[in-house]
């Protein structure tokens, strides 16, 4: 039996350790109402206001209006989110339906202490904490069921702080299936989308942004973006996994959330298409029209709609490509070369080429480079393999 | 005064509370004896050892033996120290000396609630719990001072899991003087290391393998590298900051622990010089040669020794450069094009250019882009300013 001072001895123990231990959890950061430009320690937003003073954004502050969708919270999407959160976006909404393991602690954000819990619930109780002033919304479900796809349709269609349509969509999905989902829903929506992948290897991966009518969809042409349909459950089955590595999807993440920022905020040049190869440190640009073939009828429909824009419209906040060099081919690819003046004037030149972003099924010795095709007289090369997939 | 009771319920209620506060910072992951290749769930190495399988890394369990010290833990250098603890690196050693503060919220690994915690202890703390299998080691202490540096070169010359000389220093720091201490001792130590950096206006940044004697030292082009010696200390003094962003500290974070990878692990060619600059997309490689008369003597000296070395030692672990395109210049910058027959067999072309990492003083409007060189023909103008800095 305890007496009362043993008793009392214990209360003060556990206080002092609930103190500790809750230092270490509880101390998050109040909301602030407005962004502040204020070079103090305690400002969050000091860091990222600056970058008006440096004439590199004009209007920081407008992200708090923005919202964006984030389908997949794995190896590239828990990062894309977390650089967003930090970023200050307005709002973020999340879809998986997957749980974290040990087996994901290769990747960055998630920790060990986090394993068995959904990544969805995961992510959102950790993005918080880093910025209380951002609202997240989690949807724990796979999008590519009936159900679930048109409730994820009418998130996407609803989902902004005004409730009108998200501002962007981003793919960090890690199966086809799931691609063609979000690509579906973006093409009948009229919903700006960014696709993102990394490959089997863990050494290539890709960005590509689809604008529904102007840019290839995800089904204009998908033998490039993504030839194998093999997903993470799939390959688990038969006692291998894909390769991975915190470098690559952290480097994805990174040109993913940096583009989708200059889209939200108008700065600099949204890549349409830019992939990495970390072997050689090969980063390739493209651009590629949507296919008058398309199997997606929306697609198609947005193409005509988009071809027979008034002129007055055809001045876009997104910066066009130049005339693609290979008018002829009928997939539409064109290579990405330096067209504005002012970059000419610096004496830049942007890279060349175009590189299948995924291993080819068969083909596994050294997937990214194998099958890469970059320079411009391999173009009917590439014609003839895709047509041949 | 408390009856008994009263206190056997109050503690009740602290363990519960203590133990459900436990619950999310306690359950770190035991350690792990030996990689293994094994796909469970529950092994934190299944996907970094599939890079074996994949034919990327033949022996990825080597990294174990591999120490790496990171000179500095803020943006690049505690998602750096985070990468290499996710990748399973033996042994990491960190050097810092600043305190967590709420405006470094903006980039990844820090969380509010560590505010006000020196950073490499906040750090330790966190990649402990990440990886318990990675030993940790933290200095929190300016490596600039007399005695520090004296304690920092002994710690590079035995810090490694051997008490050797560590594989690896990663320059991670924010301002010309701690760079050009880093230099020295490496220089003194012949120990290999990266620089990296990211310019005051958050839209590029660029990493810089030096391997003493065969690629210029900091010493021997600084311009180049680091045309601002303005500090954030110095900065700050004046009410404003640089700005920065998750997104490029992130992405140069990404390639240095990727380079970090090839050179370890010996798979791809390891960059010498990568940029990147956010606006366009742009990754400039190139080469440096050293200064025949640089300012650090013990550069010169690893410059006689690589250039008497004999015959057989030419063969290096880390693929030659071609033969500069410009002998004749006196900073022996040559300009990287594609090289190995493998990859020009795929018709990979590189990128080719040469970028000022940093903004110039005076020169606020669009540093990047505005002091960027890239074509061959600029070089000369290039020598020209560099001598006039």
């Amino acid at each position: 039996m305890s007496s009362l001072e043993e008793l009392q001895k214990k209360v003060s123990e556990l206080e002092a350790k609930l103190a500790a231990v809750k230092g270490n959890v509880g101390a998050v950061r109040q909301k602030i109402e407005v962004m502040s430009s204020e070079v103090v320690d305690s400002n969050p937003y000091s860091r990222l206001m600056a970058l008006k003073r440096m004439g590199i954004v004009n209007n920081y502050e407008k992200i708090r209006e923005m919202s964006v969708a984030v389908v997949g919270v794995g190896g590239v999407g828990s990062v894309t989110a977390e650089m967003l959160t930090r970023c200050g976006i307005g709002k973020l909404i999340l879809f998986d339906y997957d749980k974290v393991e040990l087996a994901n602690m290769n990747r960055l954000f998630f920790q060990p202490h986090q394993a068995g819990l959904s990544k969805v619930d995961a992510a959102s109780a950790t993005l918080r904490a880093i910025n209380p002033d951002v609202t997240i919304d989690a949807y724990n479900y796979n999008i590519t069921t009936v159900d679930n796809f048109q409730n994820f349709c009418d998130t996407i269609r609803t989902g902004s702080l005004t409730e009108g349509p998200v501002d962007l969509v981003l793919s960090c999905v890690d199966n086809f299936e799931a691609r063609m989902a979000i690509n579906m829903a973006c093409n009948e929506l009229n919903q700006k989308w960014f696709e993102s992948g990394v490959s089997e290897n863990a050494v290539s991966g890709h960005i590509q942004f689809i604008i529904p009518g102007e840019t290839a969809c995800f089904a204009c042409a998908p033998p490039l973006v993504v030839a194998s349909n093999i997903d993470e459950k799939t390959l688990k089955r038969d006692g291998v996994c894909a390769a991975s590595l915190p470098t690559t999807m952290g480097i994805v993440a990174g040109f993913l959330v940096q583009n989708t920022l200059k889209y939200l905020l108008s700065f600099g040049n949204v890549s349409h298409y830019l992939g990495y190869s970390a072997m050689t440190d090969y980063f390739p640009r493209m651009s590629l029209k949507p296919n008058l073939q398309c199997d997606d009828s929306f697609c198609r429909q947005r193409q005509s709609e988009y071809s027979s824009r008034p002129a007055v419209e055809l001045a876009t906040e997104v910066t066009e490509d130049p005339a693609p060099l290979h008018e002829d081919n009928e997939w539409g690819i064109s290579l990405v070369d330096e067209n504005s003046p002012e970059e000419e004037s610096v004496g830049l030149k942007l890279v060349e080429g175009v590189q299948v972003a995924y291993a080819i099924a068969g083909d596994s010795s050294t997937p990214e480079t194998s099958s890469a095709v970059a320079a411009e007289e391999d173009l009917e090369e590439l014609m003839r393999k895709m047509k041949n997939m």
